[in-house]
């Protein structure tokens, strides 16, 4: 059984990882940590469930725990001051926020509006896309896990990307509300959010600064927040540079996603919706023609599993020599 | 036209009376006030119509303003201090917080849990429970419009509870997100508080302040909180002290509504739904009989209409020698 | 006082056009119609409220209602058989199908399956988009309401495109599931509909109908189901066919909406939400720049309101010499 | 492996069987059955999963397939005429519809408005519920799954009427709507569902008679419909036959639930919420007094989940001999 600890226990994406975790057959979570004493809530939802850590103990950076990996969800620029201690460890760290993302210290500069310091780290991270970057995160010691827009959004281009087919894109995505984690705004209060879909930060998103490094075409990208708890719907409309009929395009993709469990196509076929993966690990992709030079490649995930915890578990699969799905839900949860 | 102002315009409740005014024919909105020098978002809904103020003046209680009518709707406690400069100035004024409701300065003490530091103005003001205190209110220069949960708890109870007719009743409340306002607050995060309904306050709630002053009884009041911005549904389960036919029990209610345009009473006939009134002033009552001695009351609001500004309107409309329903939405939003 | 009938209220439109006109301070409504006996839920509404009609009557083509204005709110072809009689009428007409929406009857038969057969009235028909075609319609004996994505989208487009200004254009729309009227279909469940997105019937929406005889333009249609009652938010990104400051865009825009008192402009300042327009007949569009060759243009409506009942009533005030805006709300409900 | 087959796996209480299902580390799910041959839309949601037949069969009740375990998922009545031939078989059954759920058929026929026409078998059969009936579940050939209100109100109420405590209880229950299934009927429209709360079939609802069997007392069941996917939350106000204090009645709780890994119980601590359940084979129970002889027992759970596919897969553990939480989710969804 692998040994798994979280740190972050209190915030939705680290909850999402234990009560994932706590299903996954081959693993025992041994561990919840913060990084500081505080009174979080966590255990009125773990309470009486044998299999969980019912409280959360303060990590420490220096210390030799026994565990095989460690997951961490805290939000960006926490573990600065801890990760050369940390990477020092046995245990492999998987990273759900944005600090070990990008290779360019200068484009994480720029995009959070803050000094990366810890520069010296980043080029021994993985980027967590395990649909393309699967051996070097099988090798890594240090996973950064993708945000959860550009999971959708480089699933969605990269296969044309890659044969620098995209002239122009725009990507009208649309999420779920449970993508601003607990943030205390306006925004985000129930009466403010429910029952209305606002646009936001067009061109503006921190997640941009990944679809640079994975698969830069010239680009509008224009966020949407939607009243669900979970989902996100990206819609891609491509100008291709050159013609393409839905055959060759269509092949392309299931090139690229030949051996990705976690991925579904659908060819002129369906409407999208994010019904059909929410729940679950998985990333639906639909591919439909417009013209010779205009598709729409929309796709869909469970923002909290496909685009951050689950994701996460997939990468400690392929780390730990698993089954790539293992213990990951793969059917949508659909009402 | 009637010239009113509003006080605290950047709340819920002062929003909603705004929108309702602008509705009303023979209503102006002259002025809208905030306590102090503030940015609120007021303006990106009213910018550009013609018939609202574009924006909002620090309010002066020593200041005579041309107005009428001021509409207070500020949290409670906040108007202490200039209550007795306000009171000597020629409008007259609705007050939506909970500072001028009870007759008792102990009880709100008690339940308030801070001092009342006003107490002298308590007796002049009347309580703005129109169905009964009409007559009052007319005459009145202070009015203190009623809880949400009051008005629609008290509505649904009175007509037995004036009958000494109740044993004991154990009211069940559902309320929409929005009787929480702009606090902020986890349990009020849309992630929190979507797709799910909890019990709070057992007991505990505030407004039970008002049952005690205005339909005293023996009760247990437990309210919940429902996903959904608005409306409220009490369900009022009574043991009656003396037997009763159903018919004895729908005369009370005919009797004590009969001049009441704002209630609607439905004796054993129908489901009762919030979707029956939200967007309206309309309070249904529905009156159900399980045996002689049992009786069900159903009563549903739209808790920022009827329980708060609509109500307040209704009572400014009786204070200025309108229609009692000048202006007001009777018919329900349905969806 | 205007006299009001309305011939299909038991629908979401219909009874929408109930609701607003209650509290229109010219209108009393007359009769409320349906086209056969039937057992509507209209009076579990309108029970109790003087200012309506508490039942419905099946309506009489031939007859010679006192009426001024009959406002329609049937499905699709319901009416072509009684339209040659009821025009006869001196009555004057709003029809909120699709039915008299177009100039090209073949474009009819082909975007919605089925042959019209009532050619000869459409060109007395006028297009009711009142920040248009207002001189026409105050003339016009017979208002054809626009559907609720086009009235997002043309609002959004045209001013453009009168200019011949778009070379290309994605529009990506989202819809609240009131669109959908009172369709039985599984989709259209709230188990279903709840806590997803959904992309339908892309480049193949009926409403592409009226784009094409409005704004003519190469387009991609893509419009999305969205889990609130209402709200339509229309994002168009536009690629110019020549270069344009944003200045010179903005000015197209004011110059179209310079009397049009339903239509505000925000030009590069803030973030779209249907929140600020849901409840009110107002659109809000708001203008950004991307490139001197691209620009963004989203318009919010409320598809029950402006986008429906509220454009209708808007009209109707056109064709009887009304203040435009008299009886209609201009506040946007927020919460 | 356990094999396991699903007969109506179109439903969402059979499609929540096969996810969960999909996620049992003991099981492997052999075949998807449908009563008759049908276009279902089950292949949407399994496409891809290779842990799940991608089709379904037409099930035929003579023949003697190879599984250990067929779950049934079928509306009420459809199976009588087949189960004679099937408890042949050497299968065992689970069935969550309510066929063989009640001891006496008349009560069956009264509640159901239907004659029971396989009378011979409801002695044969268990009710599943696991926390009092395990010893003969874990010998049954045939286990009838309770109804989801049923569920969460004995739970809530077992431990005194076992003891003979109750004199009266009124049961003010709140359910999201997914408990209504895929039913066609406007109620369930997502327009008019969402945005309401309403009160239906007080005193009428058909897992009454559950009650009746299990825990029977004096007692009012007043069910509401919560604009929700998942969830019920049960308020039962219990008024005592005798004296008790809070530690005693806890007691009962305490003893009834010793051994029950999927029951917590909160004495007297914390305000309970559907979101400490969903998603989770979870059955929270909170103990209130208000006085000596008052008592406020909520109790929540999931409907899909502990109130129906989780729960028959929990008796299933049991007949088989696994652990009873084996491949259960203990972790609430929270978000």
């Amino acid at each position: 059984m692998l040994k798994v600890a979280i740190l972050g226990a209190s915030g939705f994406t680290g909850f999402e990882c234990i009560r994932l975790l706590q299903a996954h057959p081959d693993v025992v979570i041994t561990h919840l940590f913060t990084l500081r004493e505080s009174k979080t809530d966590i255990n009125r939802y773990v309470t009486g469930i044998k299999s969980i850590p019912q409280t959360c103990e303060v990590f420490d950076p220096k210390q030799s725990y026994d565990i095989d990996c460690l997951i961490i969800a805290l939000p960006h620029t926490c573990v600065f001051p801890l990760m050369p201690m940390m990477i020092q460890q046995s245990y492999k760290i998987i990273d759900l926020s944005a600090d070990f993302r990008l290779k360019a210290s200068e484009r994480y500069n720029m995009y959070y509006d803050i000094d990366h310091t810890c520069q010296e780290l980043l080029l021994e991270s993985v980027y967590g896309l395990n649909e393309f970057y699967a051996d070097a995160i099988k090798t890594s010691k240090l996973v950064a896990n993708p945000g959860c827009y550009a999971i959708a959004t480089i699933l969605a281009l990269k296969p044309l990307t890659d044969q620098n087919l995209i002239n122009h894109v725009v990507v009208d995505a649309k999420s779920g509300v449970s993508g601003a984690g607990k943030t205390l705004q306006d925004t985000f209060l129930y009466a403010n959010a429910n029952e209305h879909i606002s646009a936001y930060k067009t061109n503006q998103h921190r997640h941009m600064a990944e679809f640079e490094e994975n698969c830069e075409c010239s680009m509008i990208f224009s966020p949407h927040l939607v009243p669900m708890n979970r989902g996100i719907l990206v819609s891609a409309y491509i100008q291709l540079n050159k013609k393409q009929a839905i055959d060759s395009i269509a092949r392309y993709y299931q090139e690229a996603y030949e051996n990705a469990p976690c991925v579904r196509l659908f060819i002129q076929e369906k409407q999208p919706s994010t019904q059909d993966v929410v729940g679950s690990n998985m990333a639906n992709i639909t591919i439909s023609h417009v013209s010779e030079t205009e598709a729409i490649i929309v796709s869909t995930i469970d923002n909290l599993i496909k685009g951050a915890g689950g994701n996460a578990i997939q990468s400690m699969n392929l780390m730990f020599g698993l089954a790539e799905t293992a213990g990951l839900p793969l059917v949508a949860q659909r009402v």
